[in-house]
């Protein structure tokens, strides 16, 4: 079962996927995909709704995809949890989660443009596990906990502008902010379905292997980011956890390939799906 | 003419008080004070059917005082703002703005509790004037550009976990998104009746000085700020920008005086009102 927000920008509507891969209307149940119809056991009524035959088959086909959660309270991002992405960024693994900020109005769909921002010369892909939270996670107890707060997976691309995030003052969060920088989705896709450490992520620059590593290459693994998160902030249902991306991102290969207008990225993770930007 | 949302959490309503300090019932012309609203020219809508007698006198006595925004898309943090700041910090003053993020999940009412956090020993305060945007700001050209975009002002107490932000790996977010750290208000008022640099931004803790500083003090002005970082990301309606803090938090004093449960902050500006927070 995938959950999919299918439509134009600002006027999607909520669809999930069966097995067999037929599309169903969700609007008998939920007027959109946000945080509060996660809270409300919403994955599940989902299920017992297309179990039960209630939800009326739709086509798909030619309708754009958006990105799968709308409302987004905010993006929490984990830095350096590839020990090789760490090492092709000059930096040591680090002791403890890395964390930074994406603001939700940096999200598009999987296949939106992804927009060069002005003056940009370093802009860079980092494909990443999207953590999509269920249910308010406020200091969890252990990492065990974590797993009845998390509503499902998504991919995320982090787009990233390095010399906005390195080299003009301070903190990364001036690198990740710029218009359309998160694209997510196609699918969000229930946490239950899914052995996390057996995701295989991958990317391509226009059609060229970029990255692939699989999440059990995480240094901090999903319970333990969604644990530690939140002895710090209070996750609620509808924020999206940004799980650091693998090595082979443009920072960090010869000559430096930064995207440029026209390049097609290419992000899969297995079970996800697939997204593809084109850079304008 | 000053803008609130008075009412116990989750149920604000939005007042104005006139200029003789009378309030008024605002629902006649929105449900609430957020970004669409302040897009569609609700402050000069407000003022229009305050002085056309049109919005009924309303008695807010004994009222919860809220945030004066509801909505807040993302929280833009400027650091190190004020010299005399940056130097207790240890730091040099930053040569371009010091960008970082706080969710909108972390705002408060202006005398709500303050908790904190879980193995805090390090909570500090700051005091800082925000910017309420009031219309979309994308590679503005120039600081004179900044105006337009501006709906008005707030108070804001950028609370702050030093050992979280500085001492635990990586970026300063990690400090800044504890749950209830950021009051906002009591009010939001109309940029229009506001000198900037001759604000007056005060803090006390327990009734002892502790901040004051003018605006006027700051590195980067409010325009300045604001044509900055729409150069980097889009700022929407309704978003806030905290524009940095004076000297004298408790991290840059002698024995640095960290908060402590039952502490007293309140917070002041000249003209934007008094915050008055008990730690928790």
């Amino acid at each position: 079962m995938r959950l999919a927000r299918l439509g134009p920008i600002g006027a999607e509507h909520p669809v999930v996927f069966a097995a067999d891969g037929t599309a169903h209307d969700l609007t008998p149940l939920t007027a959109d995909l946000d945080g509060a119809f996660l809270a409300a056991d919403g994955i599940a009524r989902t299920r017992a709704a297309l179990d039960a035959g209630e939800l009326p088959v739709v086509d798909p086909e030619g309708l754009r995809v958006g990105a799968p959660v709308t409302g987004i309270g905010k993006i929490v991002c984990i830095g350096l949890n590839y020990a090789r992405h760490a090492a092709e960024s000059g930096a040591t693994p680090p002791a403890e989660p890395v964390v930074f900020m994406k603001g939700a109005d940096t999200v598009v769909g999987p296949d939106d443009d992804v927009l060069i921002p002005r003056n940009s010369v370093k802009t860079d892909y980092e494909v990443e596990l999207a953590v999509v939270v269920g249910r308010k996670a406020r200091y969890l107890d252990s990492p065990a906990d974590a797993a009845a707060h998390i509503a499902g997976y998504a991919i995320s691309n982090d787009v990233s502008e390095r010399e906005f995030q390195l080299e003009r003052g301070g903190q990364w969060d001036k690198g990740k902010n710029c218009e359309t920088f998160n694209p997510l989705g196609p699918w969000l896709v229930p946490a239950d379905g899914i052995a996390v450490p057996e995701l295989r992520l991958q990317s391509w620059i226009n059609g060229e292997a970029r990255q692939d590593e699989r999440a059990a290459d995480m240094i901090f693994d999903v319970p333990h980011l969604v644990w530690y998160l939140s002895q710090f902030m209070v996750l609620h249902p509808g924020d999206v956890v940004n799980t650091g991306t693998p090595a082979g991102v443009a920072m960090g290969l010869p000559g430096q390939p930064y995207l440029r207008a026209g390049d097609v990225m290419e992000l899969e993770i297995s079970g996800l799906g697939r997204q593809r930007q084109t850079c304008a």
